[in-house]
């Protein structure tokens, strides 16, 4: 069978067009022998039974594993050249308190930038010495709470932050943790790195003002510097911008101990994952070495002692553990000059993974509920939003008979769906279950009909919404079955 | 004094950087003899008193006029030509129960989609005969309960649906109006068009599949043919691709009426609104005229009777009566090449307004709470998520003693904002207030981090999130202030 004319380069048509590609998938995914998805020992169709569709799915003990293996080989890889590490779990990726008591089980240590995403930490029952406070825009009650709880350490993000934090840590009567986020000129996206004098972005202030602003830092005498800190960008795949930036930010460093210690360097996040079978990030291991390596090298040509290096994964640990299951209810071939697209329209869509659509991000698809000899077909799995742009997975391969009533799920879905689920078209946000040894539990709850409207002042609390008919499902992201 | 460099092209440097440009913002936007902005009579700081920021606010009168005229306009030219028209707004723009009232108070039908949408429409008080149902994937408990309430008419998207839609009109002992969605092939943007003899898109069926499938709806005893529906693009500044849309229908619409009456034709939507000075759209009135004028010349060619044409705008009603309020919380000039940015955050960003960082949109910004003589600098409004492509407005010149605690408002954002609104990094929702002839009343509530918490199961309900220190805010969006 030839591919078909309409796919993108990077899509190959698969030998089997039900297989669950290694790393694409969370750990613990599987085909039961009756052909169907099951993850963490639960079948498709056990969780669209209890929950319905769209379900977020997180396989529990491979985020539990991802964090606490990302945390053993950075810190076996910087132990290397003498070297420690601090891991900062990123939460914007996916938080709730659960998966924060996961990451904090794990040994890490947790990112937050909004008084909700502190909230949430704390509400997982985490030290606050443990947490980290981002944003180039905190708010003065945000600062407060920060230095309230005694959090443990703070980004500083533009000058005008220095005299706000180091008022809220001294009425508060503490010394707080402060980092300086630098631009260090590197901007990495997925296949490379771009390097100039400066950036025309929002965070950081540039390399040339650290020296300046830390002197005023260390004025502060409810401050405490603690290193530079910087993010270099989102999904990257190799070490290269990693590299160049760690190299700028230690010659700052070496710098900056002239005038007092600086016991960390925290080079931020932005490791990729596969989306697709197309995507290859350089793995874990490798990188952690070779960022060891760089920052041993940089440290001995500098003559200076290797700093604690901080980093801020999110992405690379709860995105692959996740997967989204949705129900198909339509299906559409349409005729291109000649090829045909088979349109998969499934019951969600940018409301629960609005990536595509804002980022261009490609997605994989596969069958859930059974598996199937036909011959595949190039699909496009569309959302139900009334927007044309609402496509879910823009190309992949399906078997043929995938037909109204199929389960279907995308891997990859951890991170930053969720995170940016939204209510488009008065769609309720769908529940997060994770799975594990054959047991499934809701992390957070879906959005009803209720949920929707609650915050409507025109809304009566006698007003009832019948959405109980055939279907039996009260919740607003089901609307009911197709089956 | 010249331009900014790093200006776009179309940005023009504006003799006054106070001024609020006709046509860009709400009907009742003025300033005050101090200066302020006001809307609907209430000064920005007098609606940030008292419901803080972000905050959306919407222009009562505006949007009731808005939708009060273009029904006229239309009804106007029409009638001009003989014919009648229905306008149905479309609430995935924005829809609120109260704002819902204001349509139909109006004279205007609704758009829906969803089991949510028929909610608030049905809480407004809609007759249900006034709804329009849409949707390229309605789930079968969606399809039911449309029927159940006996709604006014219903687009079958594709194939599939024409059989589940009888069988839900059958169940209720209801003959359900229908339309058919179709691919005009013609797909119009801002200011082009592209006809094609297909389209590769989810929505709708090919043209030259129309008399078989209407033949089927026909053979359905519970289904009502009213006529053809399409949907050429969105924000959409020209007639042209409606003038090629109208003629390639009536086409087919005319050979329909061989297999009994057509007594509809459906334009859809996707007129567009001015974001910025640049914006140029065709005035409504002369856009209604050249499409009576076209559906006139068209029938009169095909010695047809002239059909009832109805019309879907959602964002030319609501999106220039409304606007964002933030305040600013940090300034940062950034050098870019020898010219200077100045980078101005503020307290929400891609989690109330995700159009710029989604479509890549372009907006306005004036100061809100004062004017200013100072020479106007070249800005970019950012918000406050840990994203570097958290962009509220990408360029505009605003006042250069621009300073934290400002207030500034972003104009023409009534439509697609609040509706696509999500809860990145755990910030609430803004609250939605209407203001007229000098009064403020809440349409939506803000979120307080308590609702976002109160869907995870790891949340207590004796649990409490202590954000009522200094600034006495309870509410999620608004981390307090940073005057």
């Amino acid at each position: 069978m030839p591919p078909n004319p309409l796919a993108p380069a990077w899509l190959a048509l698969p030998p089997d067009a039900n297989a669950l590609a290694p790393g694409l998938w969370p750990a613990n995914a599987s085909r039961t022998a009756l052909g169907e998805l099951e993850i963490g020992g639960v079948s498709a169709s056990a969780l669209v039974a209890e929950f319905g569709t769209p379900l977020y799915v997180v396989d529990e003990a491979d985020a539990r594993s991802r964090a606490s293996e990302l945390l053993r080989v950075f810190e076996t890889e910087f132990a290397r050249i003498g070297g420690e590490v601090h891991v900062y779990y990123a939460g914007k990726a996916f938080l709730s308190i659960e998966i924060a008591r996961w990451m904090l089980d794990a040994g890490l240590n947790i990112d937050v930038c909004t008084t909700g995403e502190l909230a949430v930490a704390l509400a997982a029952g985490a030290d606050p010495a443990r947490l980290g406070y981002h944003g180039n825009n905190k708010s003065l009650a945000e600062i407060d709470e920060a230095a309230r709880v005694r959090i443990g350490s703070l980004v500083i993000d533009s000058e005008i932050e220095i005299a706000r934090v180091a008022a809220a840590a001294a009425r508060h009567g503490v010394v707080l943790n402060v980092r300086l986020r630098v631009n260090s000129g590197v901007h990495a996206s997925t296949h490379e790195f771009l390097a100039t004098s400066h950036e025309d972005q929002k965070f950081g202030v540039v390399l040339g003002d650290a020296a300046r602003l830390v002197a005023l830092i260390r004025a502060e005498k409810s401050l405490r510097f603690i290193g530079l800190h910087c993010h270099i960008g989102s999904q990257i795949f190799g070490a290269d911008g990693f590299a160049e930036s760690a190299s700028r930010l230690l010659a700052v460093h070496a710098d900056l101990l002239d005038g007092g210690p600086v016991p960390e360097l925290n080079l931020g996040g932005g490791f990729g994952i596969a989306y697709t079978n197309a995507d290859t990030p350089t793995p874990i291991g490798e990188l952690a070495a070779r960022l060891a390596d760089i920052v041993s090298a940089e440290c001995t040509r500098r003559g200076i002692p290797i700093p604690t290096v901080a980093f801020e994964p999110g992405r690379v640990i709860i995105g692959p553990a996740g997967a989204t299951l949705y129900e198909v209810g339509t299906t559409k071939p349409v005729d291109v000059s000649g090829d045909t697209r088979l349109y998969v329209s499934v019951d969600g869509g940018m409301s629960d993974n609005v990536r595509p659509a804002l980022y261009g991000a490609d997605y994989s698809v596969r069958l859930a509920n059974r598996v199937s000899s036909a011959d595949p077909v190039l699909v496009r799995l569309a959302g139900k939003h009334c927007e044309s742009g609402d496509i879910v997975v823009s190309a992949d391969y399906l078997p043929g008979d995938v037909a109204p009533g199929d389960l279907v799920a995308v891997p990859a879905t951890g991170a930053y769906c969720w995170s940016l689920a939204n209510n488009y078209n008065y769609l309720g946000r769908a529940p997060v279950v994770a799975v594990s040894g054959g047991q499934a539990r809701v992390l957070v709850r879906g959005e009803t009909i209720a949920d929707l409207l609650a915050r409507d002042a025109g809304w009566g609390h006698d007003q009832r919404v019948d959405t109980t008919n055939n279907s039996g499902s009260t919740t607003a992201h089901d609307g009911g079955t197709t089956r």
